[in-house]
């Protein structure tokens, strides 16, 4: 599954929800909760199975998730359930903590009738880190966790800065625990929705930490995530020129070749495949 | 409790000691360890008594902690049954590395009479932060974790520089632990007395990962650590600007609104409502 | 035991084995896994135990190792065995994740006749970095955990720098995790052999996070990591001094002194020493 770009629209939208068909995400939330007033959440979640079918309706085929209301307050069961018994594909939960919180979703998205529903964890707490390998290992319908740094920041009473080294912590023991369970990870949103080039180092440097893709506010973040966790043209080039390299190696009994000054073996090899794989995804125009 | 400041003095120099009435920290410490030689401890232990009982004779009503030499250490049960016997605050343990190490000096401070006592766990040692998570959840009587970069890095093996990428982790890893346990964290010291430029920005970094406050070695430290721990005129500013856009996009309807470039939602809110907080426990001049 | 440089050679590369006695590293390791391709695996394992017998007879007493294929390959076992039923002193578990698998290899070398045998796990996969401290602890015969950053970065999925961020967090949680249990932790490879500058920058900072030493793909490399995980001589001019005037300060009763701008206590007396004890098992030369 793609992860390159989440996309959000607040779920007493209806007017942005239905322009999600435009837009280039892998995956899209309509989201019952931060986005969303406290005393319009209600209205908006028996809003949902509407708001879904006409999207559906439409011919919007994509990953749709509804991002329910955190495990500890009174609207989770009701938002996971409202989610499950429409056409929705799954439910990102906000301020994942325990396991139990995925068991108490899966139970409520299989009890409903349709295809298997998947699960986003949203981890921000400080206590959602600290739980992190937990929840990555949790199993389905578990897809993959996100790293929310807003809300981490704002519990630690700590300051959020452009450089992110107040949550390379919390940032890299999420992909870890992730990767280590084999599900995906997906990066931190960026607030300075008017600076493209901080969007694109912040998304860059995700994808160096391993991330496959990032949370976006706005459309116009969707493009440079799906652009940027796509990979570039000097790579896939050098890519193959290093498997061609290495193959001749190996025709000659070597296991390591020197390649552009740099010693080869097969990690490195196995990373030029992963790209070239990576490469051969990607719709023309990185879509 | 504020910790913005804690200021150490050694329990062999009652002249230092008695100064501390002068100095605005948060927290005062007199030291029973590595502050004092080896040879002067037991008769600093056996004096400690007199000193605290003149310095609150003169008024002294600050929090007012005792560090204890460590737990693995046969000074450590005398240590903590003196400071509990006096009219101090509490202990502050140092390389603190078990939750049983917690419970022998909770249990001496409980046996003796008085108020309630606390105790701040100094982690300095490896074996310390491998365990960091299950000592912040040790519950009462600890008030906070501190930071040890010092010892920790003898320990390592490593080397100490001004940029601290060297126990970015361990730093890091600590204040999560603390957060998610709802306790206190204090940040490391710095050795460069002279070099108050540093001692800023170490400080101003601490705070930017979410630290209360910061050990300091010297009264001039202190006046710089209650500064930089405090929310500062433009970040009460901002914090005020933003609530009031926040209210009127909610009046609208709006759970998520653009201020200065920025895409503002819950997190957001509650970070600038916690500046403000902090702000209106400033005493004027920020002490 | 010394561990600052540890060379590879290939099995089914005897020219390059057969060299090992002209370099100066603290480890040699006669490598099974990814130098050797595959298809020749079988046959180097063959050819071992005359391979390291030969260099024995020529008087080679260093430290040597056989890097084994990982533990969940058919080669494991048989590989351990080999590296048991000769002259070498241990061997490299590669994507080592679990303790079970240091109890497999131990058994297998206790049981050959010989002295006793090491070894030094290289922890390489996200399964493993979460893992990493039951690894430490697993005790003998573990000598050193490594750290094994292109694997890691290729799972991950991230990106590779010459600044590395992208593994900071789980290059300092394994060096710490090694130094909590007492054993010894040995840096990343550097695999841009042409420069030399890179590989001493990042020897030095895997020096400072508290790595003992560095492996090494190179001749040229395990020089450089000889020198730069030894004390450097303006260091030990400073220990010297700094410890002459700690001890000046003991003499007048402080436990505490200032020192060239700097607030010395005990970690950084202690800090001090160390250093002139690594010193002082410096031979001439650096080697």
């Amino acid at each position: 599954m793609r992860l390159r770009s989440l996309l959000f629209a607040p779920a007493n939208r209806p007017d942005l929800v239905e322009k999600f068909p435009r837009y280039p995400a892998d995956l899209f939330v309509i989201d019952l909760e931060d986005g969303t007033p406290e005393p319009e959440r209600d209205a908006a979640r028996r809003a949902l199975p509407a708001l879904v079918a006409h999207l559906r309706r439409g011919g919007f085929e994509r990953r749709l998730l509804v991002r329910v209301n955190q495990p500890r307050s009174p609207r989770f069961e009701p938002d996971v359930a409202a989610a499950a018994s429409c056409a929705a594909d799954g439910v990102m939960i906000p301020k994942l903590e325990s396991e139990d919180d995925l068991r108490r979703a899966g139970a409520l998205l299989e009890a409903a009738p349709g295809a298997p529903r998947g699960v986003i964890g949203l981890v921000e707490t400080a206590a959602g880190i600290v739980n992190v390998e937990a929840l990555a290992r949790a199993g389905p319908p578990l897809w993959a966790l996100a790293f929310g740094a807003e809300d981490l920041v704002t519990e630690l009473g700590g300051r959020r800065t452009a450089e992110g080294v107040e949550v390379l912590y919390a940032r890299s023991r999420l992909v870890l625990a992730a990767k280590a369970a084999r599900i995906g990870a997906l990066d931190q949103v960026v607030v300075d929705i008017r600076d493209a080039e901080r969007f694109r180092r912040d998304a860059a440097f995700g994808r160096q930490l391993g991330y496959d893709g990032k949370m976006c506010l706005l459309p116009r973040q969707v493009e440079l995530a799906n652009e940027i966790f796509s990979p570039a043209p000097d790579e896939i080039e050098r890519s193959r020129r290093l498997l061609a390299a290495f193959e001749e190696g190996r025709r000659a009994g070597r296991g390591v070749i020197e390649f552009e000054g740099t010693m080869i073996d097969e990690p490195l090899v196995r990373r030029a495949r992963a790209i070239l794989e990576l490469a051969s995804e990607d719709a023309p125009g990185g879509a």
